[in-house]
């Protein structure tokens, strides 16, 4: 007997037939002799719904940032969630399984008071391991937690998945499986490469790198979690009948990895991740002296402007540029930003944008052992006539920026390059 | 400054727009110096959709009916106002007056584990008097609160009214104003007899008469609430503007009092209730021996069948007939119980029904002290040709069964008989 938390998104739970499917889903689990927690979303629409309504009611957006507004925005976002882990007990008293559900509250997850972004610190397991020791299937609310004052705490977009590991870490659960609307973690999206090969394992670094740079497979302070704790997490699809053998649906989908498997040779690179959410903006002529790179991006910072990639490169005369990406829907007030403010204060010459730009990355943990992984990457896209406009390298990822009109091109060419359409060698 | 509690029901709280003109008007209490506690209902239809999706999900009536089925049911219904709450904060926060929303459980509000049906035991008045204290409105969901295991659990259809009037019992506020979409308590449906006029107060015992026989202006649990704890309740509609002078809104609607003024001659009807939702039943021949009218009535509350008039006549020849009203929903499952098990233990001759009559009640605490009361409303049906079936008295009412046919002629009759167009003596 295993103890197995599963997390069904709100496309698996958006509509009463689709919980009832979960709900025979999971009844198959229990009755294979697992013991179950379950985790779902919202219903798909529902948390858009109730953050509409609340918007509606707020006359300016900066109403929604007093920490008293954004208490009652979690307390109706919560609210998605709790309908459905209801909802989703019935269907499985329906089946014939014991099942109760919880609030966030009610367990309780503990969290810090950051309204709208808590984090998780703690997991009473008492009230979920009595009723699992009963015989009952524990369902409980994700996105949500209660802190220390006793208010209603949400997790921000894609709690659930977050949810679902804490609680799996806190009962040290077998398994966690993220039950989502992809069958697993791909060597690159494959709407843009048909020969996109899906993963049977990733290694728990490479997974972190891919969530980061835009795989959208699973939230990234899930996989953060999975890591911290250990918890073998497993993404798979929820579309596979809910009646298929447990013995295949116990092997489908991506496993996360946390031990480098010494029988099997890494692949250099999983995968190729890419992302055009990005603007770039650049200083040029900035004196190069010490404290310039806070003086430039103190006041970024202060806007809550969220920075990804920083380039500085040498000076020459005693002047240098300085780059930097920013989501795009911060580009315009970045640069109003820069010129009305930064541009006067660090004595630089001139400030340049640019909103059409991509970033694409290759990931893989054998980059660490294997030179001239970037060199391969760089050539790729040169034998493709795509200039590089930035480069940002990690030990396990190799990032450019590039004119956003070849993501395409050089997310294909990239895969090819690096024979990801092939299975890895065993 | 006073200490105000505001209810509000689901039509008023109907669509963004509403809960924005409840806000308003709770903004104009403010100002003018109260400290506001407000209990709004679900958004109109929420209960009902929450309900339908709960009840997709479930093969058979059956299951609805177990605890674990009821408990889940109670934590899916509860949401809908939770999600009131949080929305009526926000729109008090946007009119600039500081403003918390709290869950039942958080207050909290202690009840029984009747799930569906819960009743309240205590409120904890201490975190809502904190925010008083701290210059907020505190808005408090209705139709629920917490059980000694900590489930969430609701109080039955309507029974915001009664969250509304104990939370003004807890903190001894000088009024409880119950928002509605009528504009207080009239002496008769005005859509029967258009003379109907609004009652300026209603004794307590009046009001519960009202309630419990068919007046469904506010629930009937919770004008016990106001009697046991003698809260000055008002019934007053939302549908005035918001901005009325507050002097004016503060003395519409119907006032419930708890003591007879002794200025003023009371009036010796205050209104006339009526009800066609009954059905009628009578056992003929029924031996007269002690223990039968346990014998006929302990099976159908066996049954869960509510009873309401009871009448057993004097017996002749040693038998007697025993005649009883049910609510029209169990009429068919009476007369099965009554033919197939009754009939035949008590050795009764016959089972006859009626499912096509109502019941029409005259209702006024000057009754205790005016004779020939019931004389005067038999007379006057007698004057219009109705047969009267059943006839049962309490110390302010007197309540007769009727064919159902009659029942509007009836009520005009009474009302006119009655002098209820005319204001009442002053």
């Amino acid at each position: 007997m295993s103890l197995i938390v599963h997390k069904y998104g709100g496309t698996s739970m958006g509509s009463t037939e689709r919980i009832a499917s979960v709900a025979r889903r999971v009844a198959k689990w229990v009755r294979a002799g697992h013991q179950l927690v379950v985790v779902p979303s919202a219903m798909s629409g529902e948390t858009n719904r109730l953050l509409g309504l609340a918007k509606e009611l707020m006359p300016n957006a900066s109403m929604a940032s007093t920490p008293e507004a954004l208490r009652e925005l979690d307390a109706v976002a919560a609210t998605g969630e709790q309908v459905s882990v209801g909802l989703l007990a019935l269907a499985l008293q329906a089946e014939g399984v014991p099942a109760v559900s919880y609030g966030g509250w009610q367990v309780p997850i503990e969290t810090d008071s950051a309204f709208t972004k808590a984090r998780i610190r703690r997991i009473d397991d008492a009230r979920i391991r009595a009723d699992l020791a009963a015989g009952r299937v524990v369902i409980v609310t994700g996105f949500q937690g209660i802190d220390p004052q006793g208010n209603v705490t949400t997790l921000g977009r894609g709690g659930s998945d977050t949810s679902a590991v804490a609680i799996a870490a806190a009962l040290k659960a077998d398994e966690c499986l993220i039950y989502t609307d992809v069958d697993g973690v791909y060597t690159t999206d494959p709407r843009i490469v048909p020969e996109a090969r899906r993963l049977h394992t990733i290694s728990f670094e490479e997974m972190l790198e891919m969530a980061s740079l835009g795989s959208k497979v699973l939230q990234i302070r899930s996989v953060e979690f999975a890591g911290k704790y250990r918890v073998p997490t497993r993404v798979l699809s929820s579309f596979t009948p809910w009646d298929i053998p447990i013995k295949e649906e116990a092997v489908s989908g991506t496993l996360i990895t946390f031990e480098e498997d010494e029988k099997m040779e890494q692949a250099v690179v999983a995968g190729i991740a890419f992302n055009r959410d990005e603007a770039k903006v650049s200083i040029i002529g900035v004196p190069d002296r010490p404290g310039i790179a806070f003086q430039i991006l103190g006041p970024v910072a202060d806007a809550n402007i969220d920075v990804d990639v920083i380039i500085q490169n040498v000076s020459h005369d005693g002047r240098t540029d300085f780059s930097f990406t920013v989501h795009r829907n911060d580009y315009a007030r970045t640069l109003d930003l820069l010129k009305g403010t930064v541009l006067p204060a660090v004595g630089a010459a001139e400030v340049l944008g640019d909103a059409k730009i991509c970033k694409v990355s290759i990931v893989g943990i054998g980059m660490k052992s294997h030179a001239g992984v970037a060199a391969k990457m760089f050539r790729t896209l040169s034998e493709e006539g795509i200039n590089i406009q930035m480069i940002t390298t990690s030990e396990i990822k190799t990032s450019v920026v590039i004119d956003e009109k070849y993501m395409e091109l050089a997310v294909r060419a990239l895969h090819k390059a690096f024979d990801l359409e092939q299975p890895a060698a065993a």
